[in-house]
C-alpha cells in the first residue's frame, strides 16, 4: 500500500505550493544586507551595488532536452541550472549576487528530488555569495523546468560583450575542451573499449564550473577585448564573436586543449577529437580576445584564477571568414549546437 | 504536400534557435538609454535607477496548467505572461522597467503563433515603458513554456508588501472580482442559459491588465500599509497579508465588487458568485490596507487612476482569523487557488 505521508515517498502534489515555498525559504541560508525582501513576497526587492550596472540573464533547464534523469540526478540538476547562468554573467565580467527560480514540477516529482535540486543549487550558489531572493512553483502536465534569472553587477567600463574584437586579437580558451561532451557520450554508452571510464569527463557534464572568477578578472583588469561562454560549443562561439565584431578568426586545432580523457575515449572509437571538441555544448568554459600588448594583464589575470588553464587558440582576422588550420591546411569550421537544429 | 518554406506553416525547428532570436531583437523597439547591452549577448546590461531599489520577480505560463490552447491564443499567452509579472511588480508599488523571456517551444510551435505572442508582448511592455533586454530560447518536449523574468525599481520608503497591515486598516480590492473565472468557465462551457455571452469577463480572463498605475500610486503616496495582487483569489490574497502581518480580517460579503456579467452567468447556473469572487484567481486586481486616517492619500491614489474601481471589503483585525460576514453571520472563508491543490 502507498504511504504518501512517508517522507521519501512524498510528492510535491502531496505537500502543495505554499507548503513548498516555506520548504525553499528555510533552506535558503540568511538573506545579505542587500536583500531588503526576499523569497515570500510578491516580488523581491535589493539595493543595487551603488555606481555599477546591473546584470541580468535568465536560462532554463528541461529534462528531455538539456538533461535526462538516468544521467542527471536531481542534484546535478539543480547545480546545472544555477551553473549556466552564473556562466552567462561570467562572460560579461559580471560578479553574481541573486537568482530568482522558477520550477514547473511534474505532480508525482518527489520531494525528496526538490531538495536535493535546491541543496546543490544552494551549495555552488553560497559559493558564489549569490541569494536566492525569490522565484515561483507551478504543477507541469510534462517534464521537469528549472528556469532561473540570474542577477549581478558590473563596474560600467568593465563589461566585456561579444563584440569587442579586433583583428590581430588572440583568441584564448579556459579550461579543456570536449568533457561535457564526452562525459554524456560515455554515460550514454557503458561499459567502453577505452582503458578506463571518463569519469572526469562525466564530472564536467554533470556538474560544470562557472568561470566566475575567470570573466570578473578579465574585466576588473580589462584583459579582453570580446568575451563569450562555450555553451553551444566553441565553433559557435568564435562565430558570434567574429559576427558581433565585424571580424573574422583562424583557429589552430594543434592548439586546442583537449580533455585528455575526452580523447582517449574518442581515439578508442576512432572519433576526432577535435571536431568533438568545437562543436560539443556543454563545457561552460570562456572564449575571449585579447591583443598581444595585453599579456602583462594576462599574466596576472592567469595568477587569480589559479591552475584554470588559459590556452591560446587562434587569432582574430580582418577576412570576415571563420576558418579552421588544421595538419598545415586551413578547412572549414563544422558548425555548433543549434537547439530546433 | 507540405511545404515548409511558407511562412503560414514555417516552423520553429525549420527557422532554428539563431535566426528566432534575431527575430526577436528585429520585432522589439529600439532600447532605452538605460539598456547598455541589449538582447543578443550572453546577458543583459541595464543601469539601475539612481537611488532606487531594484525589485525583481519571475513567473512561468504553461501550457495546459496556465493556459488552454483552446480559449487562449498565442497572443493572449504572450499578453498574459507579462501582464502576471508586471502585476507582481505593482504589488510591491514598483515601477517596471526590464524585462527577460525564456521560451520553450514544442519543435513543430508555427513561427507565426511565435510572432503573434511576441507582438501582444511587446504592445503591453511599451503601454508600461518596459524593454525587454534578453531571455533564451530551447526546445520543449512538452508544453509550449513563456517564462517571464521583470525588473522594476520603487524607491526605499516606498516598498509595498504583504506584511504591513495593522488591526483596524480597511481591506481594499481594485476592479472587479470573479470576471476571469466566468470568462474561462464561459469558453469551456459553450452556449449557455444567461441572457448573453460575458464578453468582459473573456477578455479579463484573455488579456488581464496589471495594475500598475494603482501600485506606483499606492507606494508613491504611502497611502498603503500592505498590497498583494491577487494571482491566486482573494481569499488567498487576505489569508497572506493576514498571516505575513499576523492579524485576522473580516471580509463583508456585500461589499465584493462583483463582475456584473460574472454574477449574472452565475446567478442563472444557481452558483454562488461570492464564492467565485474569494476563490478564483486569475483576477489580478490589487488587494490592500490602509487606515481609516489614510482617506485622503486615498483619495488622491483614486484620481491618479481614473475609472479604477477601488472597493473597501473588510477589515484587518487583531485576531488572527479570517472570517467573512454575510446575511447577517460570520462564515469560515472558503480556500484559495493551490497548484497541486
Amino acid at each position: 500500500m502507498e504511504r504518501p505521508s512517508e517522507p521519501s515517498r512524498q510528492t510535491v502534489a502531496d505537500l502543495g505550493e505554499h507548503a513548498l515555498i516555506a520548504r525553499i525559504e528555510a533552506a535558503a541560508p540568511p538573506a545579505p544586507p542587500a536583500v531588503v525582501v526576499g523569497i515570500g513576497d510578491d516580488a523581491a526587492v535589493v539595493e543595487p551595488e551603488r555606481g555599477r550596472l546591473t546584470v541580468a540573464t535568465t536560462d532554463a533547464l528541461i529534462e528531455g532536452i538539456h538533461f535526462e534523469r538516468a544521467f542527471c540526478s536531481p542534484a546535478d540538476a539543480g547545480h546545472k541550472a544555477l551553473a549556466v547562468n552564473l556562466s552567462d554573467l561570467a562572460a560579461m565580467g559580471a560578479m553574481p549576487c541573486h537568482a530568482l527560480l522558477s520550477l514547473a514540477l511534474p505532480a508525482a516529482c518527489p520531494v525528496c528530488d526538490v531538495d536535493a535540486m535546491l541543496q546543490s543549487l544552494l551549495a555552488l550558489a553560497a559559493r558564489h555569495r549569490t541569494a536566492l531572493i525569490g522565484g515561483n512553483i507551478a504543477a507541469s502536465p510534462g517534464p521537469l523546468v528549472i528556469g532561473m534569472t540570474a542577477i549581478g553587477n558590473v563596474a560600467r567600463r568593465r563589461v566585456l560583450t561579444r563584440g569587442g574584437a579586433r583583428p590581430g586579437d588572440i583568441l584564448y580558451v579556459s579550461g579543456r575542451l570536449g568533457g561535457a561532451a564526452v562525459g554524456l557520450a560515455s554515460l550514454r554508452a557503458g561499459p567502453h573499449r577505452a582503458a578506463r571510464e571518463p569519469d572526469d569527463c562525466r564530472l564536467r557534464y554533470r556538474r560544470p564550473e562557472p568561470r566566475v572568477r575567470l570573466g570578473v578578472a578579465l574585466g576588473r583588469n580589462r584583459a579582453a577585448h570580446a568575451c563569450i561562454d562555450l555553451s553551444d560549443g566553441l565553433a559557435d562561439a568564435v562565430r558570434q564573436i567574429a559576427a558581433a565584431s565585424g571580424a573574422g578568426a583562424r583557429i589552430e586545432a594543434d592548439a586546442l586543449p583537449i580533455h585528455p580523457e575526452a580523447r582517449a575515449w574518442l581515439d578508442a572509437d576512432g572519433l576526432d577529437p577535435v571536431a568533438t571538441a568545437l562543436q560539443s555544448g556543454e563545457d561552460y568554459e570562456l572564449a575571449f580576445t585579447a591583443p598581444p600588448a595585453f599579456r602583462g594583464r594576462l599574466r596576472h589575470v592567469r595568477r587569480l584564477v589559479g591552475d584554470l588553464p588559459v590556452t591560446p587558440v587562434g587569432i582574430i582576422t580582418r577576412e570576415q571568414e571563420i576558418r579552421l588550420h588544421r595538419n598545415g591546411r586551413e578547412e572549414p569550421l563544422p558548425g555548433g549546437f543549434e537547439h530546433f537544429g
